[in-house]
């Protein structure tokens, strides 16, 4: 191992130690009107992953998907469907985490919907859980009840919009010159 | 690895961290008449794919198709059909994603059309999905609330047509001179 | 990569990047009386195909076919199918992608000519559905409505025939001296 | 790739993107009285691709076979056979491409005639079919409508039988002297 | 690629294009009494290819054999029988070709003489077709109904019967002094 | 082996000898009102996985995952699951451990809260059952009863929330200075 | 390929198409009192074919083997067996050729003797199928009719007894002088 | 093999042959009042192959897991779930054994709590039996009943519980000055 | 390959062409009192093989092995059984041949022997039988019956029994001195 | 082979053509009464096996477990279960055994313990009886009668229980100086 | 080949040429009273293996264990097991046999005991007839029917006990002095 890769392990391992900022935390409500709960929305461990391994960093793939169940309401023919997925998360360097995500749709009028619904919500919860594992930053954070408690606690102003952020097609790019 | 490599590995993830800009995202009605849906279409998307990574840099393939249901309904004698595809995005580095789509037809008079709509909508919308877990700008910005909810406020005016971008058979084609 | 390949690439992207001229586009009535249907047919992408990467270039493979339904009308004795097909095209360079296609045969008197088009037209719907993932020009740009509306405006004169183009058998060619 | 080969597929091409000469054409009536039906022989087909490629250039191979339907009529005790055939043609160089043929034989006394007749169309149906992918002049030029109705249009004086032309065993062959 | 080869490599080419001299061909009376059906028994088809690539040339192997159906005429306790077989031709240079072939039985009183004669007939049926694909000469030519009406007006004086081609034990052989 | 690798590997052995010290351990009533069980939360021992093997050191793969009962009480509709779940545990030196972990829910009145919260569970736990193989600090020590007995003793303040271990995003990055 | 491994294919071809001498030949009547069946003894192919060959020189495999009936007259109680056996026969250059056989047995008492029977003469069968692929000498010929009829005519002496062939325990052996 | 290595394996081969000392040994009451049972408890014997072998030393996977029966009384409605587990031991060296092990639970309330501790048990003993394979010391010194006598009657003092022997995270670790 | 080579190949083929003298052939009564079977003792012919080739120079391999009838008369209580048994035998330089043999019991009292037997008889069987591929030596020559009618006339003196072949434990060996 | 490979290999089939000293012999009531049964206690044979061959020369492996039986009494309730295990002892040299050994339970009262019991006796006496293979040492000795009545006559004298062959936690280990 | 290796392989022919001495020979009454059966107990020819092959020099698997039947009587409650078993013998140089082997109980009272001896049984027999294979030494010859007549005359006076051949523990070795 040269002493370059040295250094860039030993700086990924200092960013993953890290805890999640609040600007990455959500909270909703808990089930049965119990406590809230604590989570981060997909796109933004989506995100992270990119910026912290980079986008040709890190793969993914669906190991499993069971449709745990697909119930219909007699009286409402409204549908409840529950889907479970496994994913494995692999590094360039080839260590790898399976772990399991959930998703469900309850009481939705259109089959498809529900379906649509639960499947993509159980690939993404899974892809979170699996990266959760290579480090604090990634989520593990959040299982620390103390941690959470703390961090919902401090504001986060609401995210600017910066258009120079955008992608924009040649004839839309107000930062090159029109010829 | 080169530095000339290192250049064109940070070019890409730049340009992969850029968020859509509007004249990418679309708006649909959402279901039963709840908020407006954001998204962007996919042959969009299949275009900035090949923009980003070049059409020799990317490779998509179908690991699974399922029918969920196709239901007719004994009354109107119109089919409902509901399909799930998985597709894994494979780059030329060798990472690459799987994720799920999902394609439906409701109340359509023909079996055939309804299953063939059902079927490509899975495969088109399941690369979408695959796509976005490689940055911001291939999808997953949409995700981001915020996000969405301004890029839609600018307004686009109306794509225009340009000749000079067709490709033309040689008895068509004015730009060369006819012999 | 040697210059000579980079250029060869390059050159290849921006023909890829084109759209298709009025001359590769077909219309068709749309299902129940609805607006028209813009398509190009599958003969004229294969033809692109083979310009485009060469006969040596593309090869196709049919992953999986699966007959959705065979009904028989008890009054009319008419045969209804229909057929969905993946097919996976690779590229001499080894990147690939895959994609569904449709067929479908209504109310057609034998059972055979109803299975054999529809088989047949499954192919060639995926043969192109898996093509225009590698560009506009190959069918991607197809998708761009706003393309679709002004590109079926621009008149095309119907094609020559041209005996120049013939491959003859020897005691027919013209070109050459008989003995 | 050395000069030789270039030229070679260069010359390869060229011949490939050749139309078939009217001697390489047949017509039949269309089902149910409708428009005549243009296509080539088989064995025409095989014979262009022995000459394009060479006898060692090109393979075939059978990638699946089905009985779509065997019925016998209750009444005449005649049988009617429907057979899919999925064929792929490998060329030397590696590329194939797959494609489905049809063989179908209706109201036949005999069981075997019908099932014999209806496999072995199919294969041939779909060997012709996998090597149309391969360009205009193996068969793709016929799906092009405008083509077909003019060469179908020149006349073709009937083949000449030519002695010089058969391989003869030794003691039939006049070329040789009689020891 | 050698000059030689290339050499053997052509002659072998023109070999394959001739077409078969009428002692290569027969005739059997179609069926329901229709048209004659010209045709090359298998044994000279299988010589033929012993002679053109040498014993050490080609394999031939069956890739699925299937009993259609197997029949018992209940009032006369004969059987009918239908056998369709598909065989790989490959040649030393690794190309190959898969085709099929049919052998049936109809009305014979014994069953195993009934299957027997159906698989047979379906093994050799299938070399010939799978061979024919290599050229003319293999049996392409007879697909080619205005050679096939004139090569079977050529007479062909009945084969002799030539002593010296028979392989004799050593106590039989007059070539040979006794000692 | 080098010096420089046993040296790692012997301090490595001695950390993994350790026991966890207090602030790794939790205790919850025992069932059946028994005495209070003792157990580290799943979040602190990946932690610590990734501390003692760093974030490319150690992989995990889901072997097996089994729902071993699904049950709705047919009086308060509420679902009792039950899951097992193997997983292996993988280190880069290519030594690994395969353990069963369990996850269950009782009385749950969501059938897909049920089954996710059990499916979660069975993997966390399969995983530390995993750990806990590779040594005392890892979870080995927790079932030595009188070291459990002890170390619980011994209080342990709770932790501090320290903002500069937050990842932020640069606009809410006070240790960067604003441009 | 050096001059000698040409020569000795060469001399191996021009033995492989030489005829059988009439000492090959059998015959046996035909079915239902036809004419007479011509063929080889199984034993006799063998024995060619280790003599052309050499005993290293061909293997020989069973690719298939199955009982097609096994039937037990109601009344008699005897037992009618019919079974179909697929060999491979692989020479040590690698080529191959496939083919079926097959063995009955009619009206046999002992079922054991029917199956044993049955079985045995399949798979002799099939091995003499396969190899008459490789050439006249090895069974090709006897499907050659006018062959078939001359050779049957020429009268061969019954072979003699000759002891000098027999390989006897050493305590029998005439030719070494007893010690 | 070096001089090192020889010396390596001796030593070790001399640790294995030692038997357990009376800390590393418990016993239970025997089934049906029986007398005592002599064992050592799994992470005792865990710990000793991290001790023998190293953490880096040895690996274990779990062959099959089978739940032999899980039963519910009819009137306690209280469970009992038996369960068989196959552990694979494998050494860094390659040798490796596998043997079985059991896991029960007898009159439990909850079903989770009974399959839990079964499949637990279960693999924990399958550990401690594949172990026992590699040497007296590993576990097969107790079924020699004459020692488990002996060693039972040594008194072992109660561990004593040493602070310095915990990981503690560094806000709690004493022997490093705080700064 | 070498001189010695050639000359080892020689004489073992010069040795397999031989005849079985007749203390290698048996006889038994044919079935349903008909004429005299001659065969070789299982026990013989691989005497034979092993003499030949050597004990290193062939092996055996049990492909297949069918019961294909276990069959108890309901009065007498005894069982016929029937078993079918492929073999293949390789020799040490690749070549190999299969076989199929048989082994029955008929009418036999215990089950266990009747399955027994045949199963060892058809083993034996199937050895013979692959075995006599190799040469007439090896059991082909049987096969010819004028060769069978002739040896079977040559009378045999019985085999005598020579103490010198005996291999006895060292307490027992004669020839060498006791110490 | 080194000499000292050849002597390391005679020292060993010395000392497995020994037969075991009766320490390690044991007797146990034959079944029904009859005469006593002679074996050896599995523990003493791993024991061996390790000596013999050292802790890292021999593996073992389940190749199958069966439940023969699982019987449970009606009336007593008590459990009767007979186990089959195939084991295969590997040694580093390559060679390797497989042999069956059987376990069962009669009579007892838990069926956790009665599978338990039957399973770890199945395997252990596996092991057994494929050490035996490897020589007299490792228990053929047994199986010769004369030698098992003799040896169970020597008389031996009760194990000593030695305190020096305890391996002790460091804090019990008294011929370590305490620091 | 060395000339040692040459030297070493005709002396374990000669050896294996060799016929088993009487006191490897036992005998048994037949079954129904009929003539003795002749045969060597399977320990004997286990030692002779090792003897002749070394211990590492031969290696068995089991290929295949049948329960063929597994018969209560309903009246005595006696179980009748019958087994078949296949092994594979592999000596070093690669070469191998595979054989059948049978196992059977009669009348057994404990249905563990009848599989258990059943099993074993089948194993042991198994080996015997596949190392038979290896020459008239190892069994082949006891199927000579002549040769066992006589050897079974010979008289063999009973074994003797020798104290030297046992492996003792040090303590009970007397040939060590101790210390």
């Amino acid at each position: 191992m040269t002493k370059d890769t040295a250094i860039k392990i030993a700086t990924l391992q200092a960013k993953l130690n890290k805890k999640l900022g609040p600007e990455y935390i959500s909270q909703r409500p808990g089930p049965g009107g119990g406590p809230k709960l604590t989570y981060a929305e997909g796109w933004k461990i989506i995100n992270l992953a990119n910026e912290v391994f980079g986008f040709n960093g890190w793969s993914s793939s669906i190991v499993n998907m069971t449709v745990d169940y697909m119930d219909c309401n007699e009286e409402t023919k409204r549908y409840n469907v529950g889907v479970s997925c496994i994913v494995r998360v692999t590094l360039s360097c080839g260590v790898y985490h399976e772990d399991v995500g959930y998703g469900a749709a309850e009481n939705v009028k259109s089959k498809a919907q529900a379906i649509d619904k639960s499947k993509k919500e159980a690939v993404t919860d899974a892809v979170k859980r699996a990266l959760r594992n290579f480090g604090s930053l990634l989520g593990n954070c959040i299982y620390d009840k103390s941690y959470a408690q703390e961090v919902t606690k401090i504001k986060v102003p609401p995210a600017k919009f910066d258009k120079s952020e955008l992608y924009r097609r040649p004839e839309f790019d107000d930062t090159k010159p029109t010829i």
